[in-house]
């Protein structure tokens, strides 16, 4: 495996370029690429430009409008249901979310729920257009079946991540990302490239036997939800990624559980959908709602500060507070360039040569 | 350990006797019994009359006030932090879920986050006053240090449950409750009592090495965030922590991390307090904000039909919908009475006489 550095300037350009290529208007073909490259920036590999051949594909295939009429179809003063007309999530979404910070302005609060979109790339871009309002963000995406609930031999949830983000003051914003499997789909393919064993307690197979074969999952196996078991609180992690579908789906009116249509275009959604496209849900709450901002930035700085001096059990290592360690690399990134692997730069110089744009080099 | 049942009338009259001797106005005490015995109807013994005698001597330390001057403190159209005056967290909570109920009849949505206040028994308490106003209820409290964060050597946060409640049209609700640690607390003292080993991820010794013996809890343990370790995503239970002692307490100016009060009364709280009593966080959305509710409950059922038949692993087992055995639990015990094991029935007598007041036969 050989990685090639870029700048986020050059990724940044190439990508928009192909989604410009794929007809997107100039402002949302910036923002598309500007999710995409956040997510790489933060280290978050599995979702940034790696995924970009695959936005495309769908686009193939018209399961993408590159030019879509996104609408408010339902409203109240704090609450909106949107119809995202079958456009890029990376665009959805970040519609969705001001809509959220809108409202919040005028109300304290407000909360969107999408149905008709795609993927959203990382939820934490979306909390933080939050965060830099001073106001808390929340987001949340289902996704494709994957994860098994307890006592489950079946596909019916996604990884479904839920995110919260809070703006503190001397230090980076905290932000909890986390998909509600045992463990995100995209460390499953790390170790499937790498043929190495996984933990107990990610995957079951196809007979439902826990295994630590990460290649079970392509052959009728499937993830486990945050917990593992049921002595370890599988039922938790499966009820937070029911409470993420049930906001992001049910609420608005897009595919939920199994009927969740798949990222990947070679499969094709079931012809008995219960809604329309993916779902997603977007939230906003002012800080100064509740107490003025700077108390609030005060005492979330003392709580990082006393976290971060915690005991430890090994002296080495420190209580990691949630996204920091993605605030660093996107300092360190924005520096010294973003890594690509060789199998990711080859896919995108092919899809760059079937689009006729220019590739990376 | 024998069990003795009694019936739902006997305990209620039995408990509000008990709130009322500490001084409670009427309401107080009958919406405080109520809590509690929600609790034991629903199966949830550990956060039932279990806990009065607990109540009782915060009370007798001063440390509950038996008629606070429950008031709003800051305030937006769908936003306010409440200062619960040291009140009873089974009033407090009550009374925040009522403002956020009030707030989102007229905007939609409303959010209240509390300081000041003490232990709210059950959060699906509180969410389901939402779930009988055709909205989808959200609950969430901070709670005395018992859990590591992934990495540490030390109780830095509460069990810290959150709840999420969805009304549902032909089923019980979709009652999402759950402590963000692997288990309980009231799992451990059960193992406790028992003698009993526990699963391996449960809690940690003193040194921070894993372990099966449930008193290691008592002997400078901690208990393990869900997800258990960091290969298990124990990151995630400790980001859903954090996210519970944010909302709760950062938010409202109650204590947080390791400053939270404790329960017990015979331990005293810290000196140095960051803010006042513990902190709650609860939220109320319309419905019929994002669709019409009948769309969403037909949707729910449709989810909840299509969950309940999924293949399992073991044919004797079925998916679990969330809430449902409590829902099952509730129905029975409201005909067949709830059992107390004879060391609580112990406690309420001996509490009884000490108040003189009569107690349970």
């Amino acid at each position: 495996m050989t990685f090639y550095t870029f700048s986020e300037q050059q990724l940044r350009g190439f990508t928009e370029n192909v989604f410009l290529t794929m007809g997107c208007p100039q402002p949302d073909a910036r923002l598309a690429a500007d999710v995409l490259l956040r997510s790489d920036l933060r280290g978050i590999d599995s979702h940034g430009v790696a995924r970009l051949s695959g936005y495309v594909r769908l686009w193939e295939k018209k399961r993408i409008n590159a030019q879509p009429l996104i609408k408010v179809v339902h409203e109240t003063a704090t609450t909106a249901t949107l119809d995202g007309d079958r456009g890029l999530g990376l665009v959805v979404a970040p519609f969705a979310m001001n809509i959220a910070i809108e409202k919040a302005k005028t109300y304290g609060s407000g909360w969107v729920s999408v149905k008709n979109s795609n993927h959203f790339g990382i939820a934490g871009y979306h909390s933080l257009m939050a965060v830099e309002q001073d106001m808390i963000g929340i987001s949340m995406t289902n996704a494709s079946p994957l994860v098994a609930p307890t006592y489950a031999n079946e596909r019916l949830l996604g990884t479904n991540p839920m995110c919260y983000a809070f703006p503190a003051g001397k230090y980076p914003a905290v932000v909890v990302d986390m998909a509600t499997a045992a463990a995100a789909n995209g460390k499953l393919e790390i170790a499937q490239r790498a043929n190495q064993a996984v933990p107990e307690g990610w995957v079951q197979d196809a007979a439902g036997k826990s295994s630590i074969n990460p290649n079970q999952l392509k052959e009728g196996g499937s993830l486990l939800p945050l917990g593992s078991d049921k002595d370890h609180g599988s039922h938790k992690g499966f009820g937070l990624g029911a409470t993420v579908d049930i906001l992001s789906a049910v609420l608005s009116g897009a595919n939920y559980g199994p009927w969740v249509p798949p990222f990947v275009a070679f499969l094709d959604p079931p012809t008995d959908p219960v809604g329309e496209g993916i779902g997603h849900f977007l939230g906003a709450m002012r800080v100064d709602g509740f107490r003025p901002a700077q108390d609030f930035k005060d005492h979330l700085d003392n709580w990082i500060t006393r976290f971060k001096k915690a005991k430890t059990v090994d002296p080495e290592k420190q209580v990691i507070i949630p996204g920091e360690p993605e605030y660093n690399s996107e300092n360190e990134r924005k520096k010294n360039g973003i890594p690509l692997i060789d199998a990711v730069v080859n896919d995108l110089n092919e899809l760059a040569a079937k689009l006729g744009i220019e590739g990376l080099s």
